[in-house]
């Protein structure tokens, strides 16, 4: 692993100067907290990656999971990880304090998160399944369920899970059979399968708590069936020890990456005694869901944040210290060699990992502020916060993820045949982050989600508040001359968004429900593209606010190397936009008319 | 692995079709030959594929060759399969027949390439690698080495190998060390060390015959001072047999992917008695390599383009198969769910896998039909033909290297979680993929060639023939209706080419190196997307011909599937070119700019 997997930096750049995250301090639900909270918080989390995770990282890849004797066995870090994440309040960083929680913001969580998924993304997601899952259980569970469960995996002796998919049921969650009898004792007995369960059964938690969707016998068919259950892998008896649940392991699958986490295949009810615990009321499971589903959407926008920023630092490391070639200009052999770092298209590379890296984090945690905002507003100003929230959260969860794929192999790249061995971390990066555009609703479906519902929701209320967020950086914009060209380059891609929008909504209008959604994928990869943008907008302010404060030397560098990527987004990745826009509004339809006998040699 | 792994009828269709192979039989060279007897080599070569390699693909990832004794152990098909390539004549295919050849067209060697690619890649590096190593002995070497090695390595009892790179000389071969000291008896000592060797020993050989560049003492500096030898792992004593050469395996690397072909660390020298042979005259070296470069890089871009057709029939098959989710205008629940086939955004994502694929194939047999009519032509049309293969080959090495890359992701993406676990190749094609943009010279490499030598060179004549190559498909295209639309698109892309290489020469004119070639890997991009719609518009061309001359039903769906991936291609990938000229054109520089301090954080 190289030296350095994120910057304190740029992380601290985007929470204090970008995002103004102190002045959350001012409500007060945070009025404990304070910049040097925060800053505590987070030197903690970079001193566990660092010490803790970072060193596991390669080796948890080497160790896979094991199924032995019904149990998964997994890397010793995770105990320990999940202790340290009990123990110092990480799994409830976020949560009030009467819930057990550190009542922090939930951005400073998730830049956590941020921090620990750099280091090492596998060992990350076990802490962050945790808090989703407890997250759900108390928002909607009874107080029953809220005390048996959540101090326990607040602790990080019990690991949370969200039990979803099934062999016949992955994107079309209502096609779901496993079902749950009810019984005259207070809980369901559940019968069914589940597969692709992250965590589902591990040594490194005594005992796995599946938040898990199933159909009680007699509901509506789809969607409007499908109920929520705690279902424990080991239940509580009377007397207090855990006994099996019935719930049985029946694989672990083998991945090309994310090793270092157990992927399951689940087993309830094989014996007749899998007891699930009815959370909420019957039949609206999926919309409980929806929380921890939003939230690991953002997280896994994080995580792939998280890879593509440790890959960006391995190779920026690399590209300093490997000596290859001459300048272009002066290819005189009786010179030395220079650092690949000297050559352009190495510096097009490297600044292409930084702008989608820096871009992508910029944006999750501008979501987690607003996610903050809204849980601790009224009214209005709540209303406000949820729509930009539900609007923006699958374009974060989808960027990140799919330009974090192309981000990290331009990284390989950068190490030519280096890259592709295991001498260096960045092939492992490259496997780990390929998972990211398929879990937590791939990305054809965040874009079915982005077009098909948030953005027509509301008659477009999302998407008009959304512009006017977007104006609040190009108004100051316009003012700063060197800003100012970037402004209007975006100012005008807000016109083009529209347009675009306006054309495919047309065919909605028309009940030409294909057509309308047939390149959702596209107008997302367009929508995803101005929202880093717009977020490079705002890094560019920042960076020009902090030139005009007298900075140091040091600092200088900084802000000029932020305005430096800032222009390589608009000028290399933003020009992107043309084509997808020319593609979405061209009216020729080929997808659609596309069919299986023209597939047919 | 899937069902199948390539298409027969599409290869029959580029070939006799679209590029008229059977024309080069009037050619007196191939006399011989017919229809026929393509058609029963590459029958021949698609059931090896299917019967032989196939089924070895993914025994030979989770075996990887290991370093025993100092010699690397490989998977037992890799003797089968060589002795098969050189008792079948596969080895020696294009060879003339006074050379032990089979005196077939290169194209249909390269056909032949493209189904062992798909059916096993790192199976089919073996002989690849055999063949361009003994056609450089053919053509450079002394007739005491043609008489020694080359009827060895076409019988597949000899590996041939390139040794170019160094540990402080991989993209840059001027600062190449390992040296060549003559001595009285007509060899030169070899010392050094050789790095990424692919197939640079193994147990499914009796010898291996490396094509090694190395310095004479006293030689000039840089590329001018490299000569050419051949260096074998075991030496012919006087008496005939085999001794060792002092050439030491030192390591294996562990790699992501291709793990069915070792690529290795070599010492030579080190007991101070490995003899090399020269090849040619002293300090040419790198110009005779450069024959089996670009075979190599030709043959690189072909095993892309065999992953991806791989990738591509796996996926479509997993898409006719798999029920999830309901067509999008009729969300009904109580309805059985379709095959993802169904869904636009899958069609989408399979008709980019084929553009890709196809469009790839194409133009890399349209750059081999070059080759042999340049290999068999004179004067004028010798010339003519040798500056289109020297213009398009690092187009042709990279395009399907790059985008065959993001079509194997889009293929694994079709299968969801199942695409991220071995139980479906698409992992592995992920894998095995992704070493195609890095050796036999990094896309970037590819970029400075295409850019800062062949576009400028004998001013532009390269280029000139090229656009008339590509309106011999215009022209025609202007004439039908349906395919007008598309050559109007690919006339207008040839003036913005044109006027982009005008921009980016000026800089050249005004002797700013830099800035003319720093983006070259977006020029690359461009040249390579306009390319492959030229092929794609021949193929609209042959496939509305097909359709005109009163097809079966079968046919006539194969020639309209045709025109659909057609027009995919002009509507989804031909529109990036705006984007990427805009970048090339608009003046500002900012890799050139940007330096070392502003990525200090």
């Amino acid at each position: 692993m190289a030296e350095r997997f994120m910057s304190e930096r740029n992380l601290k750049f985007v929470l204090y100067e970008v995002l103004d995250l102190e002045s959350l301090t001012k409500l007060p639900y945070y009025q404990d907290h304070s910049r040097e909270i925060f800053d505590l918080t987070l030197d903690t989390a970079i001193r566990m990656g660092r010490d803790l995770l970072a060193p596991a990282f390669q080796e948890m890849d080497k160790q896979q999971p094991q199924l032995v004797n019904g149990e998964v066995k997994v890397h010793s870090l995770v105990r320990t990880f999940m202790k340290e994440s009990g123990e110092g309040g990480w799994i409830g960083a976020g949560f009030p304090y009467d819930a057990g929680g550190q009542q922090l913001p939930t951005t400073v969580a998730m830049a956590a998160g941020f921090v620990f998924g750099a280091a090492n993304f596998a060992a990350g997601a076990y802490p962050l399944l945790t808090t989703g899952a407890s997250h759900l259980i108390l928002s909607f569970g009874s107080d029953e369920l809220r005390e048996i469960y959540v101090p326990q995996m607040l602790s990080g002796k019990w690991q949370g899970t969200m039990a979803l998919t099934e062999p016949q049921a992955g994107s079309s969650l209502s096609d779901i059979t496993t079902r749950a009898e009810p019984t005259d004792e207070g809980y369901y007995k559940i019968f069914g399968q589940k597969i692709f369960i992250s965590a589902g059964d591990h040594s490194g938690v005594d005992n796995v708590i599946h938040l898990m969707l199933a159909k009680i016998k007699g509901a509506p068919l789809g969607v409007k069936g499908i109920s929520l259950f705690v279902v424990p892998k080991k239940r509580l008896d009377p007397d207090g020890t855990l006994v099996s649940n019935d719930v049985t392991t029946v694989g672990v699958y083998h991945k090309m990456g994310y090793k270092g986490c157990p992927i399951t295949q689940l087993s309830m009810g094989e014996n007749g005694d899998c007891r699930g615990y009815l959370v909420g009321e019957p039949h609206k499971g999926l919309s409980y869901m929806f929380q921890m589903m939003n939230e690991a959407r953002l997280g896994v926008g994080m995580q792939a944040t998280s890879i593509a920023a440790a890959a960006y630092y391995a190779s920026l490391e690399y590209a300093g210290e490997r000596p290859q070639g001459r300048k272009i200009a002066t290819k005189d052999p009786s010179l030395p060699q220079v650092p690949i770092i000297e050559h352009a298209d190495v510096r097009r590379m490297l600044l292409f990992q930084r702008a989608i890296t820096e871009g992508s984090l910029s944006l999750l945690l501008q979501c987690s502020l607003y996610a903050d905002l809204a849980a601790h507003s009224e009214g209005e100003e709540k209303e406000r916060y949820d729509l930009l929230l539900d609007l923006l959260t699958p374009v974060a969860k989808s960027y990140p993820s799919e330009m974090g794929i192309l981000s990290v192999s331009q990284g390989l790249q950068i190490l030519g045949g280096y890259g592709y061995c295991d001498e260096f971390p960045l092939e492992q990066y490259y496997r780990d982050i390929r998972i990211h555009p398929i879990h937590e609703g791939t990305t054809g479906i965040q874009a079915l989600d982005l077009l098909g519902r948030k953005v027509v929701m509301k008659n477009g209320a999302a998407a008009r508040l959304y512009f006017e967020e977007v104006y609040q950086a190009i108004t100051p914009a316009l003012q700063d001359p060197t800003l100012k060209p970037y402004a209007e380059k975006l100012q005008e891609a807000l016109g083009t968004l529209q347009a675009v929008t306006t054309h495919l909504v047309g065919f909605a209008l028309k009940g030409e429900v294909e057509l309308f959604l047939a390149d959702a994928t596209l107008y997302l990869e367009l929508f995803g593209i101005i929202a880093v943008a717009w977020q490079w907008l705002l890094q560019g302010l920042a960076a020009q606010e902090g030139l005009q404060a007298g900075p140091t030397e040091q600092e200088a560098l900084f802000y000029q190397g932020k305005l430096m990527t800032m222009r390589y987004f608009y000028h290399y990745e933003f020009p992107k936009i043309q084509g997808l826009a020319t593609r979405l509004t061209d009216g020729v339809a080929v997808t659609t008319e596309m069919n299986r006998e023209l597939f047919a040699d």
